[in-house]
């Protein structure tokens, strides 16, 4: 066939673009093993490049700096979050697959320590206004705020919200105890259990269950 | 008087006790500053020490590490702490005082960002099994959670506490949710209310009103 001959060329592209992606998805994955072991500001370009098999210019060629490393992860820790956002019904009418998702959220978290102990210093460290990461927490906080208060208000339509139960207050409040949880939780595994407390949290909420019998 | 000259010594020992005191004190408040604004790690000893106009071995007869410096640190804000606890009847019979007392705190900490920061880094950092201060998050995490079921005990006890409020599960989530505020107000001072948020989530579990109209 005459089009065989026309497709190499992207095929060939096509090939080198699945390997770079792939080689960027390793990078990603070193990386978030080295900032959560020995965290953000020790971890070394050089010890990145090294544990991926590349130069430096070859790790250069996907990243300019580690700053960039650590905002593709954050990135990619977000899409990831979504999905499970989306597997528990997030997009549903009555805003409950939001809540749902939260706890699901808390349940795979306590699966992975070592991201959630870079998370807890990173956004603790971004906290500094000059810190590289700092406007990224602040939308991402406003963001998280702004989509926990779009799905109470959703909840709150179907009925399902207490009362007494403040929207806007409690949008602060659950995102700020899944916060806190994390510390309680890595300073000591046995103490906390963050999905069974956020779940009971969310549950004192609501009118209804929030998971069917 | 012949107990004059006996005197003198015990005199002048306490005017040197009271100088030591002084000082200590004053590093404390020097490094409590430096440790705020530029992060524990990136502090050094010379630079507290020159604050303080002391030589290194002048430091070093007060503290002889910067670890050492931290810990006193933090016992004077615990000490602080308790202080401002029991200004807000926390001895009381009810258990309201200590709840009273959690936001007084957090109100006071939203007049200084800058101690707060270092606590939360400070905290995060320290989730980390191998810090320095790893130990004393641990116990100190154990003991508000334990001085907080306390106080829900109390407060049940008196018929103040909601029937559906589990003790042990919000001596979790109320700690927790005062941390995660911090890293919300930290990152958009003007997004977060902390005491406001602590007395309405407070205010939530209870039959009768925090505080007297």
């Amino acid at each position: 066939m005459t089009a065989d001959a026309t497709q190499d060329s992207p095929r060939a592209s096509r090939r080198g673009y699945a390997k770079g992606r792939a080689k960027r998805q390793e990078i990603l994955e070193v990386a978030l093993r080295i900032f959560g072991e020995g965290g953000f500001s020790e971890a070394s370009m050089s010890q990145i490049a090294e544990q991926c098999s590349l130069s430096r210019a070859g790790l250069h060629h996907y990243f300019p700096s580690k700053v960039s490393i650590l905002f593709a992860v954050l990135e990619w820790r977000d899409s990831k979050d979504r999905d499970r956002f989306r597997a528990n019904g997030s997009s549903h009418q009555d805003g409950l697959g939001v809540l749902r998702g939260m706890v699901d959220l808390a349940a795979h978290n306590a699966t992975v320590p070592g991201l959630i102990g870079l998370y807890t210093r990173l956004a603790a460290e971004a906290t500094a206004p000059d810190h590289p990461s700092h406007d990224y927490f602040v939308e991402r906080y406003q963001r998280i705020r702004s989509e926990t208060a779009w799905a109470l208000s959703k909840v709150r339509t179907a009925g399902y919200l207490r009362d007494d139960v403040d929207i806007d207050d409690t949008a602060v409040t659950l995102n700020a105890m899944m916060d806190g949880l994390q510390v309680q939780w890595l300073l000591q595994p046995d103490a906390v259990d963050m999905a069974a407390q956020l779940r009971r949290a969310i549950q004192g909420l609501l009118t209804v269950p929030l998971y069917e019998e």
